[in-house]
């Protein structure tokens, strides 16, 4: 079969990819070429598809792009800096440098462009179908209509690894149970892991998997630019979430180790890499190039996002209903001072997880975005919002038995932008979800973790519900913030406080039994002063 | 439909069970009545099936039956004193009572007849795919076409729980993938949570995904005698692991709130308890009624079982072949005194990542039930065990990227008895297996966790995955016990000593770099003594 220009145009940009990313691991002497070369095909169709504005990584309209599988960080670097982020070509050198902008992980906050931080496997699923949950809540507050004000896609890529861990499994079965349409994961399918052939240990039917959790299943060949299009314009009609079950080769391109495990995790040696140059047009002595035509295609991005964040601005701007921009505007700017938070003067004893509750609501009534829920115990949690109905249209949000998924889906959702969400379990259990509360701290995302029950006044459920190690598990994370009130005038100082620092997750520590109201006044000073010097 | 002799029996027999439930959570005040009522039915044809031996709890090739989510404990326990185990009505009277045999929750070494602690949901069905795991090892060391000294069935009742948690998709994808077809996973389908009907939060499609994973599906009424019946025999001749989807009703037979969250996790009341007991032939009036039919019936466990017992020491005793005999007493009898450890004194430096790797092989080449892998990284914890093949004829296992089951299933295949193993990550995914770790140290199970790249010396991956707070989390957990050898010659005096402390989980916290050798020979003293004073 003959091939197109336009796809002839595809490959030579997907190549590129490929050989930045082997020369990135090459002269770092480490990192992963075998996922960036099996992805690049797809990456760059999907660059042609996605809307997002370099010049403005932080336009909220964007498609949200999120790659599961951190160690790919190869290849999410070059299309930054082919798409023209502000990532050069000498941070691309510097790959996996101390203090470089491209470290072995992609990080939130360090490099422009990076939704959030990944590495640890599967989460990143979670995450980003925490960020199509907090669109889902947002559509429905500002859309209407006569304006759609929110809408896009969230993309995410992963491996074998991400669909493994058990995270991946409790996050899309929420989402196929909330029928999230704009949610796209694309599953490198490479049958290649660390220890050898995918197949030593995992054999199940994926397509069957993600059908049974309420998924749209589309299956493609990975290198096949005409599948690769038609899957990612079918989505645009979707009515629930989609996976795309790409079949790609590890390390395509890369000769030889082409479809081995060697490429994982390992330079591929400049033999193999002149070799493979040579074999597809590229200078076998050269490092790092990017044909200028190539570099043109995919600065395209620059023009476009430009023009699709323009084209937002004027929608948001002429946006015929006055009441869906300052509907937005509440999402967007929260004001913590208008929280009338209860008075717990004549009370002589609490349980804190009962004033909890009551700061929860305070909270959630004045201020539109704050949304939250529990893993199945928000009766024991007390953290079920009064009169605020159910996600996505409203916001109690019942996230199952599910609590990994849950605090990754609320790191997404605390990063999106429109969305305040807390998150609830005993506190025994914090241990399901710690890998979460732990990129949460790495990352400085304000999540909020509701932890009831928090000693061995659990009562009669014995010591699997008793926390005993998990105050000084949590007091050991760095950036992470401990707070156990004494009584529930501490409850409400820790809270305030807590509103104001959103460069960090909170963990409230709340007991089940009653205490006593030790200083019904409030007259702590300005913990939050007392705090930013910790 | 005219019910048969008899199903009048074995409905009789599960109303006893209901009501002594009932009567249990009414007098503690606490707990939960729903599910033990729901699976009443199901446990009196299982109760016909089971092959174990009340007075020897101990018995090697009993069936094994978990109950994962251990908040039905007032069903187990129940059970246990109708079929003759050392646990008398007096106990059942003390239910959930501080220093009772019977706790909240199901813990093992406390309570006979309980095969591990239960209650953090997920984790038992892991545990009981452990158990088939060590089961299906010990089969191909000592049977024989001639005669089959191990062969038995591993049941596990779950909940909608128990299967939204993510360990259960990634222990039951491991099953399926083996093909373990003594396990028997029995799902009490009753639609019913914390926070109301399953369906808030779970729309999967249960027969689908289990499907996708490898298992046979069959789907049962579960209160049907007949069909309850036919299901546990057709699992006889299964090929690979069977979940029964048993469609139940929560709280059946407790009158207006059969059906309802409301029998969930909360006394019924003495009212509906008298009038069930009414409706059913029995006497209101009466608490903790055991007909004298009834208990007949139950207590056939005690001869059954001796004589299953008895059957098997005579089957044992006069195996043909008396290598079986002598394979499976090197099995159950380690012998660490055999081990011939490696001899560091000549490397003036080594990772202990690499140190570690050697002892394994050491332990491995002399303990024939030594065995262990890692959630894909055996490369880089240096784990393999040299020319000792893959699991399950082989030593070698590979849980795939899933971390949670593979430290919930080395759980249950320590405590199994006649397979000691181990298993490895990063330290900084010792997140991902937190939950497990606790009921390793909580219930004294001697696990090995490997835990390699034990600091920031991770190289150029970054901070996801360096560990900071790690060490400190563990130390903070009672009855775990924290090794961080300073160099190789440390490294076998801390596994020496770990092999003798079979009551405790032991984690060994390893680096990637290279350590000096600080005292080539080994001049420590006892340290064992050292550690029984800790």
């Amino acid at each position: 079969m003959v091939m197109t220009e336009q796809n002839k145009m595809r490959k030579k940009m997907a190549n590129t990819i490929r050989f930045l990313a082997a020369d990135m691991v090459q002269k770092a002497n480490s990192g992963h070429p075998g996922a960036p070369m099996g992805l690049a095909d797809i990456a760059v169709v999907l660059s042609e598809k996605l809307s997002h504005n370099p010049k403005n990584p932080k336009w909220l309209n964007r498609d949200r792009l999120v790659f599961s599988g951190g160690h790919g960080s190869a290849l999410i670097y070059s299309l930054l800096h082919l798409w023209g982020y502000d990532l050069s070509l000498d941070d691309l050198k510097n790959f996996r440098q101390l203090d470089s902008k491209t470290p072995g992980h992609p990080e939130y906050g360090h490099t422009d462009g990076i939704e959030i931080t990944t590495g640890p496997l599967g989460q990143g699923i979670a995450n980003a179908i925490g960020f199509t949950m907090a669109e889902a809540y947002t559509k429905n507050q500002v859309n209407s209509e006569m304006c759609e004000l929110i809408d896009h896609k969230v993309y995410c890529f992963c491996g074998d690894g991400d669909l493994q861990e058990g995270i991946s499994y409790e996050a899309c079965a929420l989402a196929g149970h909330l029928g999230l349409k704009d949610m796209v994961l694309i599953y490198d399918n490479n049958a290649i892991t660390i220890e050898g052939a995918t197949s030593i240990a995992w054999s199940e039917d994926v397509e069957k998997r993600f059908e049974a959790q309420n998924w749209n299943v589309l299956k493609i060949n990975g290198h096949c630019y005409d599948d690769i299009e038609k899957a990612l314009d079918e989505i645009k009609s979707a009515t629930k979430p989609t996976i795309i079950i790409a079949n790609t080769i590890i390390g395509k391109g890369a000769g030889e180790l082409e479809g081995t495990h060697h490429t994982h995790g390992a330079p591929l040696g400049d033999k193999i890499i002149a070799e493979s140059k040579t074999k597809e047009g590229f200078n076998p002595d050269e490092t790092f190039q990017i044909p200028e035509d190539v570099l043109l295609r995919f600065r395209c991005a620059l023009e476009n996002g430009e023009l699709a964040e323009k084209e937002w601005i004027h929608r948001h701007k002429e946006a015929p209903l006055i009441e869906q921009n300052i509907a937005l505007e509440k999402l967007l700017n929260p004001d913590f001072s208008s929280i009338n938070f209860p008075d717990f003067s004549n009370d002589k004893e609490m349980a804190t997880r009962d004033s909890n509750g009551k700061i929860l609501n305070a909270i959630a009534t004045a201020i539109p975005s704050f949304m939250g829920g529990s893993a199945d115990l928000a009766p024991s949690n007390k953290t079920n919002l009064k009169d605020m109905g159910n996600f996505p249209k409203g916001r109690n949000l019942h996230f199952g038995i599910r609590e990994h998924a849950m605090a990754s889906i609320t790191n997404g959702m605390a990063l999106y932008g429109t969305t305040i969400p807390f998150n609830a379990t005993f506190f025994v259990f914090s241990d399901y979800l710690k890998p979460a509360a732990r990129i949460a701290a790495l990352t400085g995302i304000q999540n909020f973790f509701v932890w009831t029950h928090d000693s061995i006044g659990v009562g009669e459920d014995g010591p699997t519900h008793e926390p005993i190690e998990h105050i000084s598990q949590f007091r050991a994370l760095p950036n992470f913030y401990v707070w156990r009130p004494a009584d529930a005038t501490e409850n409400i100082e820790a809270w305030k406080t807590a509103l104001t620092m959103d460069s960090s997750p909170h963990g409230f520590v709340l007991s089940r039994q009653k205490l006593k109201t030790l200083k019904p006044k409030r007259d702590f000073g300005d913990v939050s002063r007392e705090c930013s010097t910790l």
